[in-house]
């Protein structure tokens, strides 16, 4: 079986962008709203963050499901990983998602500033540099024969088409409009040379747009 | 976690019929043609009976996909099973799906004639007869923790439906019309007093009807 690369629920705005300018620690996207780009994925039943019962179990939510099967690890850009910029400053920091973060697999982070891997539940953080093709080699190995989810942000998954590493992506589109930030592309349409693309508006307000290779 | 229990890929007609009038060995689907009915499954890279590589990886493909995650058991009825009706003859027919079903787990097969269980590959048949709230209290037990997929066909999930124990449904419905045979309804509206729906047209000429419990 053919280990993929995959992307899932990668949410942009209409004009591309899936951060705003200004990211911080109080502010992950910057001056977006994450609450507006994510509200379609938070309200399905399958959504990783969720804490309550109930959500949806529409279309939404057979996408959001997607998230983690079949998946053997992720590669993330330092940038997702956390507010800082340049050589970590200490070793506190471990990420948005608490104690309990939900990849539950390796972690690959791709930084140019060496850091020691740790472990928090059943999710293990590395920190690796070098090119996308090199790191996703890190990474396949690690995912013992499963998938591997590329997590953002805009820019690794940038580097990674611009590798023509990336199998399948789904990229929600948001209803709202960015003007500037951390850029996916500047139309969904860039990338129909190189792949199929079903385009299927949800009643959560986004339009999925699911790409496959030609 | 609650189990669920769950219909896939079941497809249907315009006018509702999952199979036509005639079924037998050398028609399983009776009057209809089963190329027509799956065509749009069957094009995809997750469909089960694919033996070749290649397939797509869009929208059908995503609900394929949900065909055996977190399954732990089946149950079907005895028409989707064989085509032979009344007291077993002998125990000869062990289904359609050659030395390697498809299940990969538990398989409840609804009749009212005995027959001792089987195994093929990892697939165990049993044989069980009661009303729908007691054939799925044995396959929520042997399903361990996970949900429940009730395969079909039309005649078993109308009872599962009319004794209210279907969680969420996927239900497809096939730009043909067939007139007679096996029947899910005479329209998706039907369910929409119990069911939330997201009605999502294909490209691969189907529309998907996918429900969950209001």
């Amino acid at each position: 079986m053919m280990q993929l690369v995959r992307v899932h629920n990668f949410t942009v705005s209409s004009d591309g962008y899936a951060a705003g300018e200004g990211q911080s620690l109080e502010r992950p996207f910057g001056h977006a709203d994450p609450g507006v780009l994510f509200s379609w994925a938070a309200a399905t039943a399958s959504w990783s963050l969720r804490t309550d019962p109930g959500g949806s179990r529409g279309l939404d939510d057979y996408l959001v499901r997607e998230f983690d099967r079949n998946i053997g690890a992720e590669i993330m850009g330092r940038n997702k990983f956390g507010p800082q910029r340049g050589p970590w400053v200490n070793d506190e920091w471990q990420g948005w998602w608490g104690e309990e973060p939900p990849f539950h697999t390796p972690v690959f982070v791709m930084t140019h500033h060496e850091r020691p891997s740790f472990t928090l539940a059943d999710t293990t953080f590395h920190f690796v540099s070098g090119d996308p093709a090199t790191v996703l080699e890190l990474a396949l190995a690690a995912a013992d024969g499963k998938d591997v989810r590329l997590g953002g942000g805009a820019n690794t998954i940038r580097q990674f088409l611009d590798a023509d590493l990336i199998d399948t992506l789904h990229v929600a589109v948001a209803p709202v409009e960015l003007g500037a930030g951390s850029r996916l592309w500047s139309s969904p349409e860039e990338l129909l040379d190189r792949y199929h693309c079903d385009v299927v508006p949800s009643h959560g307000g986004v339009v999925h747009h699911l790409y496959w290779r030609r």
